[in-house]
């Protein structure tokens, strides 16, 4: 039964069971963390094999020459970018490998475009005003750079097809102020939502008011389906873009950070040649060249796209269980309550969760309570603001099947009772 | 004899002479290569232990709990921190780990005064000018930095002491446009001066008017002595400053891409608890953390730092034979002449070559002509541009004994060539 449809006093009986539960849950002082998108050991344990994949005796020499224990190849060996660019569904001439983290690669691409511009485009610490588009909700790392930057963020509202596009189109067609918008069109942070054709399409589309203007297209999950039956596509934005005259509007990023070890794997940008060129013409000065000792390993585990799908469905095999744990504790405490929705992805590596309005700080703050760290209400939003402070974000991957289970079981008592109290009781 | 005291007769015989050498050599076809200080095969050998460290069954949590092949650990993981330290004869508080690019470490922290400012300063691209101060000659990829963030440099003459104090002093007492000064204190780049006690006792000493100031310290061959009976040992400069009330001033820079891997090694910046919490606030957007596998892996193969010295000893054996036979052709051949002086290094990656006022981009181009890349003329100076035209780097590290052999003869002919040449033939 719905609970607004519930009497009062049924109502305070249900809550006085809950806070039972709840406070007992309090009691026993557990330490559990559905906060961070973060693999398990288990699913580190599948990349094992990478550290052995080099031995005193290996043949360090990559295919263009270079001895990969030695300075140089700035862009990256030739064989980490066919594998890298395989994976990101583009060629590897549109490849550049960088470091362990594709958030750097970001910060660095802002960066540089707050003191150098864009392929000649004024610096932006010189402009009075630069804005981003922000889907929301999304990933709380990108806002955060812009944030840093002093860029002004935008609420761009999210449904299950993507972004708005007629307030991005609306946007970048007309104001020069805009430079950016940040995307995770497959299984997006935290959503799951994966970009439709036409939102892709309308992407490739666009006519930017400002020549600087990028669409940043994290494509963090390309490969990280839970349901490998039915893997989601979307069209390659890269080409599409080229297709419709835009061929320099797209940065797109990729990072085995979810694929082998996190914070310890490849990263890189696929973009335009001239792209490539305008952020090399930086490179040259940031670095002498990235590990490629590590860019060996990876090309020499993986190989080519179909080991690393063949990896990626041992990935979901550790995954989908903890998924389809946190589905059937949210329909079964909380089905047919008209108190909240969530979302049901099919990848990636969060459930969306929308609680009432003006609840979800309330009911993170009372997990923390219990022992339960999620991530910030709010955090999805930028500058950590939700303005109907109803969105909550799980993160299923990094706890075991039993402290999931523990901690989704805590999660809808709390939701239960924020819900029971607002309606009165 | 001394060549301007020789007949013009004498000059032109001799010169027919050295170039019927010379164009021997250029009909040869060689391609050598002395331009950059990078390591040998030979070298990268010497770790090659260093990859077998981790194995399937190896224990990958750090001493601080933490799995170092998932995310986090933002600023390296202990053990990593302290072999760095003690490298760095600096304390594991003080130090950040980073990638592979200690040059990377600097361009971000220019990058980020650019945009952010130190501490709270005005960033400086808000600023009407802003000046390094840049020890000539020196390391050419400092001055490209500060070059790329249209950075006033400023030419600061160098003696075997290090850099001229009290001009040093003068500029950064009393301007607070002079935000930094890049040095090499030990084994400099290029010439291999150390940094007398009195030098450094100076640097620590210094009263910038701007609060923002920093030294930055790249003490990039702090354990690469070419003599390890009489190693050199400089004062310890960040602990210094703190005693002389300054322990802000200092970024100090480290790396082992001359100690392990080139480019796929560990870097370092070892500062201030203040400076170290100035550099995290940003390394907190930018990044979720390093590559703490190649830290556990280095950690692993060297444990401390005598390890790392009998590592050391390793590479010297290699490199000496190599810089004693550079100075053999310049002694042999040179020597007397009053055409050039070089430099003795007793440590780092180079023989710094002094010829005759405006001679040394034709002796470069000569080189280039009979096969042999030489550093370009003119790299060692801020805007490439040597006043003098004088000076020129020898790297012999890469080449093998036979070819450095043979590029040393082809260079002492072509010295001695442009020398007679300019005497009038």
């Amino acid at each position: 039964m719905r609970y607004d449809e519930m009497t009062k006093e049924a109502r305070r009986a249900l809550h006085e069971e809950l806070s039972a539960t709840y406070e007992e849950a309090v009691k026993r002082g557990l330490r559990l963390d559905i906060s961070r998108g973060i693999p398990s050991t288990e699913q580190l344990e599948l990349s094992m094999g990478m550290l052995e994949t080099l031995k005193k005796d290996s043949d360090y020499i990559s295919v263009n020459g270079v001895d990969t224990r030695n300075y140089g190849c700035l862009d990256g060996l030739p064989e980490a970018k066919k594998l890298m660019a395989d994976v990101m569904e583009t060629n590897m001439d549109n490849v550049i490998i960088f470091c362990d983290s594709s958030l750097n690669i970001m910060f660095d691409l802002v960066s540089k475009a707050m003191t150098h511009g864009i392929m000649g485009s004024t610096p932006w610490c010189r402009l009075p005003e630069v804005i981003f588009l922000c889907p929301v909700p999304g990933y709380d790392r990108h806002f955060a750079i812009t944030e840093y930057f002093g860029i002004k963020m935008v609420n761009i509202p999210m449904d299950e097809n993507g972004p708005d596009m007629d307030l991005v189109e609306s946007y970048v067609n007309t104001d020069p102020r805009v430079k950016g918008i940040w995307c995770v069109p497959k299984y997006s942070n935290p959503t799951g939502v994966v970009y439709s054709d036409e939102t892709v399409e309308r992407f490739a589309r666009l006519r930017p008011a400002a020549p600087d203007f990028r669409i940043y297209w994290d494509n963090a999950y390309n490969v990280h389906h839970l349901d490998f039956e039915h893997p989601r596509i979307i069209p390659e934005l890269l080409s599409l873009a080229e297709k419709y005259g835009n061929p320099d509007i797209v940065y797109k990023f990729g990072s085995f950070s979810k694929i082998s070890f996190s914070g310890s794997s490849i990263a890189a940008l696929a973009t335009s040649a001239a792209n490539i060129e305008d952020v090399k013409a930086t490179m040259r000065i940031q670095t002498i060249g990235h590990n490629k000792i590590n860019q060996l390993q990876h090309y020499l585990f993986f190989r080519d796209q179909f080991t690393v799908l063949k990896h990626m469905r041992k990935h979901a095999a550790i995954m989908k269980p903890k998924f389809d744990l946190v589905r059937q504790r949210l329909e079964e405490d909380l089905g047919g309550l008209g108190i909240a929705s969530w979302t049901d992805p099919k990848g990636g590596y969060f459930v969306s969760f929308e609680a009432e309005q003006g609840s979800a700080k309330e009911i993170v703050r009372r997990m923390k309570e219990a022992g339960v760290v999620m991530t910030a209400a709010g955090a999805s939003f930028p500058y950590g603001i939700d303005p109907n402070d109803s969105n909550i974000r799980i993160a299923p991957s990094h706890a075991s099947m039993e402290e999931l289970d523990q901690a989704m079981h805590i999660f809808t008592a709390a939701a239960r009772m924020v819900a029971l109290e607002e309606l009165g009781i």
